[in-house]
């Protein structure tokens, strides 16, 4: 035939598993999202069940389910009565994980690398577009209290508000599609950040970005924005890869790094 | 509760409808964008069964299921003897949608929006990638090969090999997950192609940027394959918004345009 000439496209990395998640399973999984990201923050009452419901396209009896599964792993609470519905809690440490402190599965250093380079991709776009948007009052508003609230937020609460003031950046870039491919990249990452330990020094230093990042965007400041957010996930990385990443294999660490420190350099610079 | 204060994310873009596919609509769906993507050219046999099935984490019996389904439409050929195999075919152009040129159901504004928005974070992040990576002389002999044979195409394989390139650059930039995603927004915004008439003046001008492009990349110079990107993407962005777009309100357009202008802006400068 004609055109047919030249390697294939690399399907692997195209092709993957089949998700072969029923609706109960993908009901669960985006609920857990939501919640774990903070997106629906702690103490908040979740929409209703028929909203919901609609929302993510399942039947009620489906969604009623998730919640009952959710519930008994306390994520969620359900209060009866004239204040009632169903509220987002921070649910103890699951005390299974916290004693069984022997060293988790090291993820594979590929992915790793793509969680990590993605990331950035999605990541820097959003501070870069929400900068350059109008923000209302109330979305401002939004901002500066998750960067107050994190300040302050406990060990155990600071993923949670870490992640959703990320995901009210994405929101705030107005590209729908931007803000789900940070909050799926995220989830990954946080699953990574949770098996290393939580450095006071880090956080403090992550704080003190947060801050910058917000003050760029709410300025306007495009450049400034992107800058900060290149070098705030710069962090994360040298820390995943720094606890994590030591099996990778210096040659790939080499090309790599030298090419997101290149990208980074340009961003700077840009 | 403590934490709780401030709006919560919009969860409106994290829900969505659950995907309720099963494993064949999802196995039809993943083998269709392999090829209409082009990733598997025009000609080139399929991997195996047993292959195919097993990266896709599907059962041999779904995926011949999904194999004839794709057969009978026309995009697969099976040959059977000892040459044989299962083969990517052009299909002939389907008569009823060619006779049906009544007006398509114009897109919803937003999601023209969000696919031109989330392509050019992808797109122009895999090529200032691919270019900052070292390509092996297999990998510079597709992207060339690529080129030569998408400007001999005729209309008609136009758009596989348009898709092909853009797909092979996604795949060399080296993340995994910017292939997948360029991927899914090429696929949506090739339905939003063709919807409009290919004409050969823009045609021209989207092979020079791709031979541009390509070299630009091969001599790994990021700057100017950021530029390129970013130029050939915005011209693509013209001709959506002009053939589908007039239905956005201005108001929106204000923003949105004016939005996107200060990234290219600054990617051009940067």
């Amino acid at each position: 035939m004609a055109t047919s000439a030249g390697p294939p496209v690399s399907v692997g990395p195209l092709l993957g598993p089949v998700r072969s998640g029923n609706a109960f399973e993908e009901t669960m999984a985006r609920m857990l999202q939501l919640i774990r990201l903070g997106s629906i923050p702690v103490g908040e009452r979740l929409p209703s069940e028929r909203e919901l419901a609609e929302q993510l396209g399942v039947s009620r009896s489906t969604l009623r389910q998730a919640i009952a599964e959710l519930q008994s792993a306390g994520y969620l609470e359900v209060r009866r009565g004239r204040y009632g519905g169903t509220f987002v809690r921070n649910p103890e440490p699951n005390p299974v994980q916290e004693q069984s402190r022997e060293p988790a599965p090291r993820p594979d250093p590929e992915d790793l690398e793509d969680a990590l380079e993605f990331r950035a991709v999605v990541e820097i776009a959003a501070a870069e577009r929400a900068a350059a948007a109008e923000l209302t009052q109330r979305q401002i508003h939004a901002l500066q209290e998750t960067v107050a609230q994190s300040a302050e937020a406990d060990h155990y609460s600071y993923r949670r508000l870490d992640s959703r003031l990320h995901l009210l950046i994405a929101e705030f870039s107005g590209v729908p599609s931007l803000l789900r491919a940070v909050a799926d990249v995220r989830t990954r990452i946080n699953d990574l950040l949770d098996m290393i330990p939580l450095l006071q020094v880090n956080l403090d230093h992550s704080e003190d970005q947060h801050r910058v990042l917000v003050s760029a965007i709410i300025d306007g400041d495009v450049q400034r924005a992107k800058e900060i957010a290149a070098e705030h996930i710069a962090g994360t990385e040298s820390l995943l890869r720094g606890f994590l990443g030591e099996a990778s294999t210096e040659a790939q660490k080499g090309t790599k790094t030298h090419q997101a420190t290149e990208n980074r350099e340009d961003a700077d610079a840009g």
